[in-house]
């Protein structure tokens, strides 16, 4: 389907790195740049731009901090049109700077929130837009929060300078019809000329059956990784996304071929995908860290014994 | 979601055997029968009843037949309210005999077909209700037929005594808006008193959510799998179906107990989830032997290759 408004984001740095703190070689870093360009592929996540006082360099790898240099160093020779984005959490913001857009590789800032710390994100998109970056409000959590908080947020955010507005689907746990609702409000509450993203995660295998629900209901900023990176169950895979889309502008056989070459590999260091203990903090609509922690420990795959216990606990 | 005639079959045993040549243990089939007993599934699939003179014993496991005394065998003394159902490929009926419904432990017949052999299976519909069975129609393939040619079918279906008519996403290459109007056109055709099936394959991830998709639009017999296990890349996980359904009379825990104790040893032998060969034919809307075969090779994880060589051979 072609809609020419619609535009690819790959997060498999950004959101592939919860599950490793970040520490990718440049190689890999690179092959991925590589892919992504040649498959035109419109913006790629790079990483977070982290407080280093708030998260000490010992303890992450260089896409925690995605400084401007470390970005250049990585793209420097690679012929490529495609932007680069990094992310913010609105509640960890300290000593964090940006130089002026013009002299960043970086195109995009986007800030990561919930809705309680909406006046810390619009006070960064605020500031990154005065320097001349598109922003976005990736709106977390969204499956925890009742309709007139969502409103209010997007009544705030239709003020704003933001560029996009994310619904951000954390805990893999909502339905096709669940998407339906939310992005038709966000589109309510949005002036045309601000765009609805997608970020969706495959708790429950519904994370590309999501981004088509937006797609039908015009959100048109659809994030997605590689082979579904991502902490956890992780995201929408990319190369489903870009088949469903069918247009021509994006290349399948790039992104194919880096995850064949650098994604397969990485499996052995990072676990994602479908596995049980996600899928029940999904349908539980819960935060993924009592499947993550269990996943660590011998127990890993008493699944019914873990489904028992959390939905005890949440009851 | 409740919907009392929303009925869930499983064919763990049935399209997991495509895998094995039907070769599971009894003690792998009596674990997976007492599970589903409790969990309240309202069917299981046990395998195929195929003539032997055209599939000789010597290739293949004992659910390839599906004989009425190796059923009992299994079942014998495990306390269920479940049905059962075989299945039976329209194309390839020599010599099979069915004794009638109620000296039988088998409650329903589903006969797998093709648009083109609807006639052999009307045929064989009117014999094992004759004989006091339940019947389904499996419309195999169906994203590859034509309109008016699925339309006769249905109303050839529509006059005949068979009580399901299955939508079968055969090379799992469906979408949402696809199967929405796939279950409105067979609703359309078919009388009141028969419920549309959804049987969907899982090589884009959308097993799940087109199963879902059947339900919102009114088909009420939705098949699955334990962990998902079927051919290639498998079929809706049972375990998110009874999930997202919410019904009190299904139980979760005795799923997941038997996916950790009987389906991760499982996937020693065969191989099943999402593979990038599987999401490709399903993309292009193939038949998945090409990567069943390539899977068999050394290259099989040449993922750029492949899809490059099927692309320009079914261009």
């Amino acid at each position: 389907m072609y809609r020419e408004r619609i535009k690819l984001l790959d997060c498999t740095i950004r959101d592939g790195g919860l599950m490793n703190n970040h520490y990718f070689t440049d190689q890999f870093v690179r092959e991925v740049y590589r892919a992504l360009s040649q498959s035109g592929i419109d913006y790629m996540e790079m990483g977070y731009r982290c407080s280093r006082e708030l998260s000490p360099p010992k303890d992450f790898g260089a896409w925690k901090y995605c400084d401007d240099e470390k970005i250049k160093e990585i793209t420097d020779g690679i012929e490529s049109a495609m932007k680069l984005s990094i992310m913010v959490d609105a509640h960890r913001v300290k000593e964090q700077q940006f130089v002026p857009a013009d002299e960043s590789p970086i195109d995009m800032v986007r800030v990561a929130t919930y809705v309680k710390d909406m006046d810390k994100a619009i006070e960064l998109v605020n500031r990154c837009h005065g320097l001349g970056y598109e922003t976005t409000v990736n709106i977390m959590a969204i499956s925890k929060e009742i309709e007139p908080d969502i409103i209010e947020a997007l009544d705030q955010l239709a003020k704003s300078p933001v560029n996009v507005v994310y619904v951000v689907d954390s805990f893999g746990a909502l339905y096709c019809e669940q998407i339906e609702y939310l992005v038709k409000l966000y589109r309510k509450h949005l002036p045309e000329d601000k765009e609805v993203g997608m970020h969706c995660h495959n708790n429950q295998q519904l994370a590309f059956s999501n981004t088509i629900e937006g797609i039908i209901h015009n959100a048109n900023f659809l994030d997605a990784s590689l082979y579904g990176i991502g902490r956890g169950p992780g995201n929408c895979p990319l190369e489903l996304l870009v088949s469903f889309l069918k247009n021509p502008k994006f290349k399948l056989s790039p992104i194919l071929r880096v995850i064949e070459e650098q994604m397969l590999p990485m499996q052995k260091d990072i676990e994602w995908g479908y596995l049980i203990p996600y899928m029940i903090t999904g349908m539980l609509n819960e935060h993924p860290r009592a499947a993550i922690e269990m996943r660590k420990t011998a127990d890993k795959d008493k699944y019914a014994k873990f489904y028992e216990e959390i939905r005890d606990v949440t009851a």
